[in-house]
This record gives C-alpha cells, sequence and structure tokens, in this order.
C-alpha cells in the first residue's frame, strides 16, 4: 500500500464526493488503496450509522462498495494505459450500475475491511466485485459497474 | 396518503436506522407511505450529498432505495395480513440485495420522488422495485429483496 489514495488523485473539482471526496467536510472520505492485484479500503462507522441496535446500515455498506468501486476503478484504468494517477489525462469513473448483496448483518463498532477486484476493463467501462468484512468474516459482497465520466463533465463545476 | 409514515410504526428499539429511524438523530429519517398501490417517499438532499459537483452522491440514492424497499415491504406484508401497521406481532423487513441502475446524474437541490411497487411477496420475502425522480425525470431504479426479520432480532436491543 502506498501513502497516497486513488481519491486523493482526484481533481479538485471532483472531490466533493460525499463518500470519498478529500474536500466535502461533511463526507465519509472513503480512502482504497492497492494491495497487490487486490484493492482495499479500511473504514469504521460512526456510532450513529446504525441499521437495527448493534449493526452496521445497509446504506453506508452500499456507498462503500459504490465508491470503493469507482476508486478500483480509476486506479485499474490508469495502471491499464501504465501511468501513475498524477498524470494527465484525469480518469474518474462514476457508477452505471450497484449491486450489493447483504449475506449476514455487520456488526458495529469494529473497521470494516472492503476489498475490490477488477472483473474486466472494456472501452470506457470497468466492472469491479468488491467484499466488505468485519472481524475477517465476510459480510456483504458486491459489484460495480463503473464508467468513466464524460469529459464536459470532467470541466464542469457547478460546486 | 396517510400522516404517519410506515417507518412511525416501527417499534422503539428498531427506530435507529440512519436511514429511516425516526430516532437517529443523525439520521436520514426516510418516510414512506402508500400512495394507492404504489407507495412514495420523497427527500430533500443536503448540500454536501454530492456526487461530482451538482448531482446526489449515488450512495445516497442507493440508501434511498433501500429503506423505501424495506419499509414497502413492511407495508405490504400487514396489509396482506389484512391488519393496521399499528397491530402486534410487528412486521420489520431487512434488505437481502440491492440492485441500482443509474440512469442519469440526478440534479442537487431540488426534491427527488422515490416510488416503490410490490413485484412479489413470498412467504418471508417482497421484492419491491423502485425509482428516484427529479423535477419529473427518473434518474435511478432499482431492486430490493427484503426479508422478514428474525423474530430474535425484534427483541434484540444493542443499542
Amino acid at each position: 500500500m502506498t501513502d497516497r489514495a486513488f481519491q486523493d488523485y482526484y481533481p479538485d473539482p471532483l472531490s466533493y464526493c460525499y463518500g470519498c471526496g478529500r474536500l466535502n467536510e461533511q463526507g465519509l472520505k472513503i480512502k482504497s488503496y492497492w494491495d497487490g492485484e487486490e484493492t482495499v479500503a479500511r473504514f469504521h462507522p460512526k456510532p450513529y450509522h446504525t441499521a437495527m441496535p448493534g449493526y452496521v446500515y445497509g446504506g453506508l455498506i452500499a456507498s462503500l462498495i459504490d465508491c470503493h468501486g469507482t476508486g478500483t476503478a480509476a486506479a485499474a484504468a490508469y495502471r491499464a494505459q501504465g501511468r501513475p494517477m498524477d498524470t494527465a489525462p484525469p480518469l474518474r469513473f462514476v457508477t452505471a450500475s450497484l449491486h450489493v448483496d447483504y449475506l449476514r448483518p455487520t456488526p458495529l463498532g469494529v473497521p470494516l475491511e472492503v476489498r475490490g477486484r477488477v472483473k474486466e476493463i472494456k472501452g470506457r467501462k470497468v466492472v469491479v466485485s468488491a467484499t466488505v468484512a468485519a472481524n475477517g468474516e465476510i459480510c456483504a459482497q458486491g459489484e460495480v459497474v463503473a464508467v468513466q465520466m464524460p469529459e464536459h463533465l470532467l470541466k464542469d463545476d457547478k460546486r
């Protein structure tokens, strides 16, 4: 793992994502890294990220898979082009579809480990599968179909 | 539509969901209602619920579909049993799987309308399809497979 997360390379105007933008003060600030051929993000839910008492909210788990998925897609696209993430032009991905299977209740109060694997890179599309584990046990698994953001949105700053 | 949302009938110990619990002070407090054979929830994202600038965060959209889906599942299960939601025993659902297709960027700054339709009720399982619209245009569609919460969790209060 390196010190700088995938999301830390996103251009400033695209760094306000509630899930993973480093400039969104209220956001979750999800951070993803390479770990060999897989990617990993670690996240400690807040006490109020409750589903039922003692367990993590499913919408948060979906958010972790979503942002880790698009982050992994971006990192994989740079890697496929053989260039580091701080080189131009920027590659940023949005979610076309998100699927999550909740395998068991995810305990609240421990760090979660999100792991991503690139299933497919084809043109502007990257498919990433992901798991979310607590205490070493996989509690949810999912898939993100990410597509490269259109260039006009990369230049757009409506913030 | 009635004044009381599906989520307002959830027993107190199960009303701390970050998405829709009426007792979660930090939560989103998603509220769902019948509207004929469909269900509806209206939600106004906060300015910080950003994906890219000017658009709504996909994880929030997933959360809306998730909680509106499980709420719709509960309401549909009561309706199928021919009894009001304030009668015992309580029926509360959790998400087994969640799928979201993001059809177009969802504009930030306007109220969102989430609509649910019951696709299937079978045993302890309810399948709900949902759409999320902004300015009358559907921006995302999804599906929730909800399963009735095991009785031991209904009695458990780990909060």
